[in-house]
């Protein structure tokens, strides 16, 4: 198994990445290939130490920065190291693609590189959340605003097999996000899209609110990914801001700084649970091919992680069975919407 | 300044609602009038030794339960408590509605009985959040779903007179939610509100992200019912899910165990803050007239925070501001959008 990685469009440059590259390679039986400038990744690679054979080099001259728009990716960048690890797919030299550089850059390389999956109308950013009883999924987090019914749909097809996966079950429980439990709640696209899901082979059990994502009330969390992308942010706010306003109270007493590691600690975690990226990555569904996004500022443990997450979906073909189903949904004919 | 009060259409019967009111008679020098069954709110203040003359009662016949559809209480419901103390502001004898029953049925009464702002397509309700530098107001959290741009405007609007109101700024920062700092980010109808706001005489910001909500960089956070209504219940979850995984963790020590009451009473304090109704209730805005909507688990103190509002917001005649914004907004030439 050969990861390519993106290992120098992340916040932090390549040393994150070298380091997650060799744990990844001592841990999980890997190859990884550091995708970047050749010059700086075997200057990195020598300061670090790094001799491990089961690491190898493969030029890139560009890279990507955050702040580039990534339409621009496809006409004026196809030498950065996110367009040339995904080629790496493509060409079947590696078996998924790992990156923590702009999320949209590697969104439009998977998507000229690798092609969206065959029936698959738009693309989806999976990520996992902390539960109180484990783990869940939402998708999508930020990929595609505007949905329609449809989309939502596909989402909820892709989001399962990626559960089954995550989860070793065989149905995992489907929510649609939306603003009561009642079938009649919601705005014009979920209410669509809950019809839809009604009458899906899938595992649906309604509407979820917001506030049951994190109690673990279902496995999948379908929703546009405007939404998504609002309610994951707004998580982090949530976080930071009792994570300060806690330490705020605890550092004014002697008991509170006593108790101070004690608390600090979980909250971080918490915090890093919350962060999709430091938890292994955020696939992006509906692409041919395993493309793994990680958190621009993202540790070697994250990178590790992310490698691990490519590793598992690579073997479990997830993109191939995401394929299947999106086939069989349209191939079902659509009086089956009202059955 | 008299304040009509839904006294039973709370979760909890009508004792909160009572002494809540007769928290705020003492200490807000108001009158409120307890509007539903007259029998059962006559027992009720015997049984609490109620006795205040700044407390009257008005009979009701009808209450809309929680379960019921809003939409059939205009239709059937027009002996409801909620009904009637919206009749009293329409008549003179109150000078505002406070209910802590179901915010459809207070919304509906509002709509029908006092009637929008003219000029106003869509009211909203503004819920308070806290924040790392003290608070900020989001608007819309329920009213309205499949928002267009122009309803944001309105929203936006509304919000800074009811921010000039709470934080007695001349000039309060208005912030459009959405999924990136750039003009360029967000969905159809957020992009389309962004030129909106921008071509407005509002002190607008510009986009701001879920993480910045809780940081306080925005003073009026504006979004479509749909996006606000989740984003609030995921705050709700966040805040849930860490304490009790905190809670979780440090009971599992003994110096965990001494810090608990320092952690739990913070906790819970950040709790009742981002529960809007503990802190004063959410006004619906773009009605004419006061209309306080609480949740319906509200304490005696959160009855009496929201009876606060109502006599603020009543005196600072916001109501009628918000008309005057709202009919120079409409009488502004369209060609201002593209100056």
């Amino acid at each position: 198994m050969k990861i390519a990685l993106d290992a120098v469009g992340g916040d932090h440059g390549p040393a994150p990445c070298i380091e997650g590259a060799l744990q990844a390679a001592k841990e999980l039986d890997v190859e990884v290939i550091l995708v970047g400038d050749e010059t700086l990744l075997t200057q990195e690679c020598a300061r670090l130490g790094c001799r491990d054979p089961r690491l190898s080099i493969r030029h890139a001259a560009q890279v990507v920065e955050m702040h580039e728009s990534p339409a621009a990716v496809a006409r004026k960048k196809r030498d950065s190291s996110i367009w040339i690890a995904t080629e790496l797919v493509k060409g079947g030299e590696a078996q998924a693609v790992v990156s923590p550089g702009n999320t949209g850059a590697s969104m439009v390389a998977s998507f000229f590189v690798l092609g969206l999956t065959k029936g698959v109308e738009r693309p989806a950013i999976a990520t996992s959340l902390p539960t109180l009883t484990g783990e869940a999924i939402m998708l999508d987090v930020g990929a595609n605003v505007d949905c329609t019914a449809q989309h939502l749909e596909q989402f909820a097809l892709m989001g399962n097999e990626y559960g089954k996966h995550l989860f070793k079950k065989s149905h995992p429980r489907i929510g649609l996000l939306s603003i009561g439990e009642e079938d009649s709640k919601g705005n014009e696209v979920t209410k669509d899209a809950f019809k839809r899901l009604k009458a899906s082979p899938l595992n649906f059990i309604g509407n979820v609110e917001g506030r049951d994502v994190y109690s673990g009330s279902a496995d999948v969390v379908v929703c546009d990914g405007f939404i998504g992308n609002v309610a994951l942010k707004i998580s982090e706010g949530v976080a930071e801001t009792i994570k300060k306003l806690l330490l705020r109270e605890i550092s004014g007493s002697f008991l509170g700084r006593l108790a101070y590691p004690l608390i600090a600690a979980p909250l971080m975690n918490l915090k890093r649970r919350i962060d999709y990226a430091e938890f292994g990555g955020a696939p992006l569904l509906g692409v041919n091919g395993v493309t793994i996004i990680c958190h621009g500022r993202s540790s070697a443990k994250a990178i590790k992680n992310a490698i691990r997450r490519a590793k598992g979906m690579a073997e479990g073909r997830v993109h191939e069975l995401i394929q299947r189903d999106i086939e069989e949904s349209l191939s079902r004919p659509p009086g089956d919407m009202d059955a």
